[in-house]
């Protein structure tokens, strides 16, 4: 087996159809499906695993046992919908083969659950909740689409709830005594890898993010028979709000590279031809590596918001949904992947990370650092998702090599 | 009872919840139990009824029978998706009230089926199928959300394609010679009656209409790691077009009053607030009363569709789903009808449709004429819809009191 191996595996357990992308939403059968891959692969190679009251995964080898620091790796196995095949599987696929390959390294695999926020409607859960970043009971009230709660979804994968609030079992928290540090390998999911024909970089900062829920409230009105200046039209006013955003997200990342904002969910009402939209939804997001900068973007989105629908005749409320803030990752786990780069005659650099990842989550709990793989074009979140098979295998190389040097973790971090 | 008591019982029919406006999809269980109810109290009154091929339903009393020439009036009772009270069920509500006070009159009730396109896709369906403005093999192509054609839903309600091909009934097919002329009764659905304090208008022409089906394409991708020079945005590439569409109306309707452009429906995939849209469908209509307006409106349309879209390295495709045509009215039955207003006491004028109806779609088979009621606020295509119960009654009053004057038709229409 490979890396590449198991990831065409994971990839089998999919909702879709052929060639329209990959569907794996948290706890359902094929995300079930994918999770067992991962547990038996690991079991064959004589790996135990334990299942924390999130629902999240651990996987050790039992020549290294639950008691002993490790370097914890992993990511995630759910998707967006009709997604890639690389986001969240490359970074568990590449530490199940490490395990495979050296049951003796110092290693801990980990699947978080629910770190795209497209099943349950907020990302980062699995680890936020391991981590305690999100209160225990949060899991009765997120809803997937067929209106199941976290906490019933998950009740036969693991998701207990009372050892969420009165942690039993010592994975059901994270302790950072029990580990050296955590390394994430993830697609880059932008561009800059690609066009400089590298294979990795190493990541030492990831940007923060803040999301939040535009209504957008006018008049619905007969398209035919009302005048063009007797409108309360909550589409144009929407228009408007999504163009001044795009605008504000080119002035913000001038000022500050990786600075981005995007308009990615609408939903007018009644949507039909005929009639006038009198109701608008929409979302919004802002990433940044800068706290200052989220606040004045977050500002500048209120008041852009209320000025252009006051001018309008529109009602707006703004909510912000989400907000996690920029995580400072460790620089020296980063300079040591670099050096094990080296080593192996690949020479990388240290750079920022505009996407979020659950090793943000971690970050404040253990020196954590990231590898990116070059993604084609930069695409991501999308069925076009390719990062090429030797790229992948350099950043197990990489990652394996830089345990192997550094079984008592990296001296100096953080 | 009376005009007002028929239009509450009509919406006693609705697929919607209390309060939520009402929804009656055509062919659906609240439309039949809605047209059955015209049928049963017509009926009670000494009326018979036939079924046209399309599904549309045809009303005379038995004193008059179907041989004689009459005067058509009539509307729909389909509905937009949680749409008002009055819209279409005013104009079956007040020739039905007509017919039951003065059976003696040369008058017959129509319902056409599926006017406002909300339910197959296609406004005044039931109307051009019955003029053969439209091809009977569309009844096997449109289909409704349940995915059924218009055919299949409407059987039991006594669509037949066969007989819309080849008519053996003369009412599958308009016969001019049964008929003295149309007029259709019709909430305003703008501000011009309410603003200037008068109960109703007449109608002596109707807006064209064309509508199009805009696709947007560019590239989905991860709304974090993806900067912002280096998007394919869809939903932002949307938003131009949007406001472009808006102030194109504006500049047409400074040019000629009534003219008016609207986008209705948009629909963006993945829609998901964590990734960068990679697709929008849009729908655009214009409407105005001047063919040659509508033609420099649609290539003004396509012009602003390809520079934009090219501008944003998005592609775009604009198709165009739906014609109708500007129909002048009869100016003749017009001129009767402030005539018949005068003589009961009301001062009523002239003025043009903004809004498409089934008597645009008879106009070029028969002198047809419109009465507009005054609209709340202009309100229309909405739960908030509202028409005072006497400015109806005066809408029915002037009907029939220019039918009793004109019972052989209007001399010099057309």
């Amino acid at each position: 087996m490979s890396v590449h191996e198991h990831i065409e595996a994971i990839n089998r357990f999919s909702e879709t159809e052929a060639n329209t992308g990959y569907s794996r939403p948290t706890f359902s059968e094929s995300w079930r499906g994918a999770r067992d891959y991962v547990i038996d692969e690991a079991a064959r190679a004589g790996a135990e695993h334990m299942i924390d009251a999130a629902g999240n995964v651990h996987i050790r080898s039992s020549e290294i046992g639950w008691e002993a620091p490790v370097w914890l790796s992993g990511s995630h196995v759910d998707s967006v919908p009709s997604g890639g095949k690389y986001d969240g599987v490359m970074g568990v696929a590449v530490p199940l083969e490490i395990l495979r390959r050296r049951p003796e390294l110092p290693l801990e695999v980990v699947i978080f659950a629910e770190e795209e926020g497209t099943t349950f409607g907020l990302g980062l859960l699995g680890s936020r909740l391991w981590t305690g970043a999100l209160p225990a009971d949060r899991v009765f009230d997120l809803r997937n689409a067929h209106g199941e709660t976290y906490a019933a979804a998950g009740a036969s994968l693991g998701v207990d709830p009372d050892r969420l609030s009165h942690p039993t079992n010592w994975t059901d928290r994270l302790d950072p005594a029990r580990y050296l540090g955590m390394v994430e390998v993830h697609p880059e999911q932008g561009l800059s890898l690609w066009r400089a024909g590298r294979a990795i970089s190493a990541v030492e900062r990831i940007n923060g993010r803040r999301q939040f829920e535009l209504a957008i409230r006018g008049q619905a009105n007969h398209a035919g028979s009302t005048g063009m200046n007797d409108r309360r039209d909550a589409l144009t006013g929407a228009a408007e709000l999504v163009l001044e955003i795009e605008a504000l997200g080119r002035r913000l990342n001038e000022e500050l590279p990786y600075s981005v904002l995007t308009t990615g969910i609408i939903n007018a009402r009644p949507n039909a031809a005929n009639v006038i939209p009198g109701a608008v939804d929409l979302s919004v997001e802002i990433r940044s590596q800068d706290s200052a900068l989220l606040d004045r973007g977050e500002q500048d989105i209120c008041t852009i918001a209320t000025e252009r629908c006051a001018a309008r005749s529109l009602e707006i409320t703004v909510t912000r949904s989400e907000t996690v803030t920029p995580s400072p990752l460790d620089a020296g786990i980063a300079r040591a992947l670099q050096h094990a780069a080296t080593d192996g005659g690949h020479d990388i650099e240290i750079v920022p990370s505009g996407a979020l990842h659950d090793a943000a989550i971690v970050a404040p709990h253990l020196p954590t650092a990231m590898i990116f793989v070059a993604s084609r074009d930069g695409i991501s979140h999308n069925p076009e998702e390719y990062s090429r098979p030797e790229d992948i295998d350099t950043a197990r190389e990489v990652l394996e090599r830089m345990i192997a040097t550094n079984p008592a973790g990296v001296v100096a971090a953080r």
